[in-house]
């Protein structure tokens, strides 16, 4: 083990360079005109595993980005484990408010700032890392690992159902890894038992079937956009609470020791606030904030559009406006149950002065394990080696569906191991990595595979 | 007088050519992209009212787009029209929505289909064609004439108080002529007498100093997008009225004389409603619709924009949302004041968790004459004279801001002598002109200069 972390050690600058290549790609999935870039980062990917001396490694297709594979099956008797991760990245818009080029990696206060710094490139090459430490220093891994990199992660990873039921053979393993969270805070490691959920919508509101002057027929017809404020006004009540009926039926609630341990965090809400840049944080009465995000679901609008939006001032009636609207879901609320309460509560509040359609963009379940999983504990012990200090346990707000379909396709428990920090903007402008938690997250994951191997 | 009306005829189609090349400029004075078309707009406008025999023509500079200015004076002991129109054209977005392109002029079933056929320039060059029909035919006009026709109209005509204020002299006259109004409907010719007035706004809503992700924070602050939502529901209550306390304390009420009238007008609500492509017209509660757009106060939200609006998913928690907000006025309103009101109400309903800007984007006055106005009979009779059959009297929704400006600055009462159509899209894709009223209004236009000499 020694020998391994030496090699790390030995390698930290190379590394860093390498990962620099790999933040170069634009592999925007969101966007068609970067299918190109995406399909480019999976090669790259597919390299990185052969340089370091995995096998089988290649490029399986989907009906939309393809998947990269890759294996080391030489440890019999040893568990495998299922390395999950995604090669593809957000959007950047608005790219003036980059400190730097989101695809020209630049390290400033030993932060690499690039687009998928933290999400999720940054992470997946940790492991890729770890391995060739091993691979190149002893020839051998002490477990049985598997790769699996997405490239769909960001759009939903809308074929990775289909994907994992047609593939159960290549992807069998007894515990599923990941590497796509973030640590409770900057000097505290933290293992991640809970995840949201997601149920993400769009609602185009139709007044009139085309643009109108707004002096000529201001008054006669409802304004779209005004009507669809008045939907998305009446989707929370003054307290935070989500209006749509039944919306929390299903939500297991905070137990009470979780509430007294998440007290004991090291929480700063100031700090958090101002970081934020919010004049004031805002969210459903009777929790604290962590307990907002982590624990109990929550509804925004990701996104508006209606009429004219340029510089100035066009006096038209718009005939369309539409909005984004996506919930992060808890246990054990269901999206598509979700998504039916939520449908149902739209078209009863819309007026009849206008069409409205709703479209499902895409949903996942939210996910929960147990504290005293072995392979949670084994991971507890590795970051501790790799930090130099013992994790925190904690849920996250984001969504990982994958987590989900794992679990129910392959029965399969997970372990969350991320190394990224609450403020490294996965999805915003100046996404960034600390460098110093993604080498120790490199000798951690070293550590993670030669724990899993002793469970 | 016949020898005029022949030369309109036998020019007809010449004169739609020309409307042609005018039109192929796209003069979009809200876009600084176009500023260069702005000018070359101007510059053919000037080249046209030279063609035509008039004199003094020249570009004058304002701050913004110039002035085009023009006159004949030699008809002493004559009355002197102020004519005013303007060059500039809205925007054209969506372009996809538009038939054939919006800056190559198309003839379809007798209407002439391009951006400003209708409004404005298919009006202004109207009025230029009548002139040279008396210029080139007998050498002389029957009263005196000059022309202003400015380049800002569509962006709430920004330096035009300045302008007049500072040429009086220039423009000094007994009369304005304005031909930027729509006739009540296919065959209806009319005069208008009242006109709304405009406030415009935009509101910025700022919930934190960068977009995040809306796993991660949704729940723990204000997302600026539904803020903005709710602010703007409640700027009508459900019956269509106005909330903004003191909104209508200045409305001048209408008489019972106008409602009698307005009833009689050959209205057809349905097909009003099919020709929008409204599922169901909407108002003020108490108003028919004709009341609604002539006479009743409104507020639109003209454009909308917050987060991610491209195709797909994308999770954010936007930093900001926007808004374009309008209120049409009606006598005796004052825009100035209606902001002020406007503002206070919008910092009364918005939370402390969002940072909120208002900016005053434009105004312009209502405005109303009187039907027994000597120079407003004399139209009614030129109407009759050029289209076959006496003109109904009418109020419009639009605004043109520059007829309170002449009203105050110069003392002058206004005629509005206008031959679009309700359905021209004047601020939407595939806005037109009908021909036949293109130049049955040529010869309006000819026995108006004949009527107000005879007043």
């Amino acid at each position: 083990m020694n020998a391994v972390v030496d090699y790390i050690n030995v390698h930290r600058d190379r590394y860093v360079d390498e990962l620099k290549q790999y933040l170069a790609i634009p592999s925007i999935s969101a966007l068609p005109e970067h299918s190109g870039d995406v399909r480019r980062a999976a090669e790259w990917t597919a390299d990185a595993l052969r340089t370091a001396g995995m096998n089988n490694v290649r490029l399986i297709d989907t009906p939309g980005n393809p998947v990269v594979y890759g294996d080391w099956l030489n440890a019999p008797g040893k568990p495998t484990i299922l390395f999950y991760g995604h090669y593809d990245v957000q959007p950047v818009d608005p790219v003036n408010l980059w400190t730097s080029p989101p695809f020209e990696a630049t390290v400033r206060d030993g932060e690499i700032y690039a687009r998928g710094a933290a999400d999720d490139k940054g992470q997946v090459f940790m492991h890729i890392k770890a391995i060739e430490a091993y691979l190149k220093q002893g020839g051998s891994l002490p477990v049985n690992i598997r790769f699996f990199i997405e490239g769909e992660e960001e759009v939903g990873s809308v074929h990775l159902d289909d994907f994992v039921r047609a593939h159960r053979d290549d992807l069998k393993a007894d515990v599923l890894v990941i590497s796509d969270t973030t640590m409770f805070d900057r000097g505290v490691p933290s293992i991640c038992y809970s995840l949201r959920g997601l149920a993400y919508f769009q609602i185009d509101v139709r007044g009139s079937k085309s643009d109108l002057h707004s002096g000529v027929f201001g008054g006669a017809v409802a304004n779209p956009a005004i009507v669809l404020a008045q939907i998305l006004a009446q989707m929370k009540d003054r307290g935070g609470r989500i209006k749509i009926p039944g919306f929390y039926d299903d939500v297991r609630p905070l137990s009470d020791e979780e509430r007294a341990e998440w007290k004991k965090l090291p929480f700063n809400e100031t700090r958090y606030r101002k970081d934020l840049g919010a004049p004031k944080l805002f969210g459903e009465s009777g929790y604290t904030t962590l307990e907002r995000v982590w624990a109990r679901p929550t509804l925004d609008v990701n996104g508006l559009h209606s009429g004219f939006t340029g510089e100035g001032a066009k006096t038209v009636l718009p005939a369309t406006a539409m909005a984004k609207v996506s919930m992060r879901l808890v246990p054990n609320q269901d999206p598509q149950k979700i998504g039916d309460l939520f449908e149902a509560y739209v078209r009863k509040i819309a007026p009849k002065t206008v069409e409205v359609k709703i479209t499902r963009m895409h949903g996942g379940k939210p996910w929960m394990t147990e504290f005293d999983n072995k392979f949670v504990r084994a991971a507890g012990r590795a970051i501790e080696q790799g930090f130099g200090k013992s994790p925190v346990f904690v849920r996250e707000g984001g969504s990982i569906p994958v987590v989900a379909t794992f679990e129910r396709e392959l029965g399969l428990p997970s372990v969350l191991f991320g190394v990224g920090l609450p403020d490294e903007n996965a999805h915003a402008p100046d996404e960034k990595l600390d460098l110093g938690n993604f080498h120790n997250g490199i000798i951690a994951s070293a550590y993670l595979y030669q724990e899993i191997a002793n469970t």
